[in-house]
């Protein structure tokens, strides 16, 4: 499949590409952004962390705001983040910031209109890692992170698939979107009526039927002003089980929903992904 | 004076906030933020880094995307950062993007219809400094950077204020805008057509009347679209003289223009402005 190279720029050593393509999956024109560190070569493939991001953003957002290039040319990783929805004038679409384009909330949608091009999870999952090992010196290892609507896509993603991922992590993740205003509005344009299909795209009910997990770290601001309606970080706490796997959960004092946030503790995001990714 | 708080970010246990004033000086409402790290307090006032932003900037440029924080508030600096002109719907301005509102160069503009509020000069000098200081757990030891219009503006101020400065840095500065095209624009504009008033401003005619300057620091990418148009490092670099002071003059290859270089290298700049600031 075909890239168009849109953007380039040097950063910390490496480099910081956009690309356009056309997606078979999502039936639309698509972009995404990757870092690829000063380490990457076809010689010395280096592992690869997804980033999805929250309601309204593109692939620009964690790129720019982050600072995490730092640490990952230090630590030999890749990045690839993505946009956070299928795009276009024939895609479908909603008035409200949190449905539609920007809002896939990364899962296949089964209801008109939304099922013709909202079907991020196969995206996320096989498309898009496809098209990055085919064309980036990267490897096969990857692991996922995400920041709130796509903490939820990090976490439900890498729970059904610890095959796939090595580490899962998350910043103010929507933990339990079938109970929670963002989620039942989405899940029910996206998935319909019937509330049992929903159970595989949360968090919380995931974490119940699986045996084992991968590594899982999540980072909440105890100032974030969706805490509590949209964010729940003690529903996801009260569902931990420590046989299943490690979940760590840290509640930052002080800190809110901002970007802010992400770049104060993403160096030890980038340290946990990097340490399962090489073990 | 009194300050209008908009907005207040927790970012590397230090405060991220944007405040709003009534500026004496420019005749207009504007908008300023600052970093203060988490040792800043009142028993223990902390030195200040002044940032300057490019054309088309405002205060948040900077704040988002330079991934200055950690750096900061691990060498204890606050910093803040200005909007790059003065703004409103009675402020002169110009349809192009390189004069008039985001392009206000640093400057006291004599002629009609700038003077009236574009005293930029004044501001960052004397009325920014003076209300920081008033109302901060800051000491009075500064320095001063700045991106391209505001490397020329680092420069230009921190050449002609040596006592009130202890370093200065940028990136990517026009460092003779009366050679430039985009300085020749402007300082057409804000200080009329008798040229020899445009020599006050301009750091290569600066750099060669001072008999002594504090240490300076730039940063160039090579691959910056703008270098022999606009930028002119090697003019710089023609007229220093290492008994007037340490003047560093880097070239980085491969390196653009955008805020991706100024996060690669701003953790060298913050080290250096800390030394002079706290020697």
């Amino acid at each position: 499949m075909a890239l168009e190279n849109i953007t380039q720029n040097k950063v910390f050593g490496g480099w910081h590409k956009q690309y356009l393509h056309d997606s078979e999956v999502l039936n639309c024109r698509m972009q995404f952004a990757i870092y690829l560190p000063p380490q990457a070569a076809p010689s010395a493939p280096v592992p690869v962390l997804y980033w999805l991001s929250g309601l309204t953003c593109t692939d620009q957002n964690f790129m720019q705001k982050s600072g995490a290039f730092r640490m990952a040319a230090k630590l030999g990783l890749a990045i690839v983040a993505m946009d956070t929805s299928p795009r276009g004038e024939d895609v479908a679409d909603d008035d409200g910031y949190d449905l539609g384009q920007g809002a896939g909330f990364y899962l296949n949608a089964t209801e008109f209109p939304w099922s013709r091009h909202y079907q991020m999870y196969d995206y996320v999952t096989q498309e898009l890692p496809n098209l990055i090992q085919q064309h980036f010196p990267v490897s096969s290892v990857r692991s996922i992170s995400g920041h709130s609507m796509g903490g939820h896509g990090a976490l439900t993603i890498g729970l059904k698939n610890p095959t796939l991922y090595r580490s899962i992590s998350a910043f103010s993740p929507i933990t339990h979107p079938t109970q929670c205003p963002w989620g039942q509005k989405a899940f029910a344009a996206y998935l319909g009526s019937d509330r049992t299909t929903w159970l595989q795209y949360d968090t919380c009910e995931l974490i119940k039927r699986v045996d084992k997990h991968v590594p899982v770290l999540v980072d909440q601001g105890e100032s974030d002003d969706f805490l509590e309606e949209q964010l729940k970080p003690d529903s996801l706490v009260a569902v931990s089980a420590p046989e299943k796997g490690e979940l760590n959960v840290r509640l930052q004092p002080g800190y809110d929903h901002s970007y802010f946030f992400i770049a104060s503790f993403i160096d030890e995001h980038l340290q946990f992904h990097a340490k399962h990714m090489t073990e």
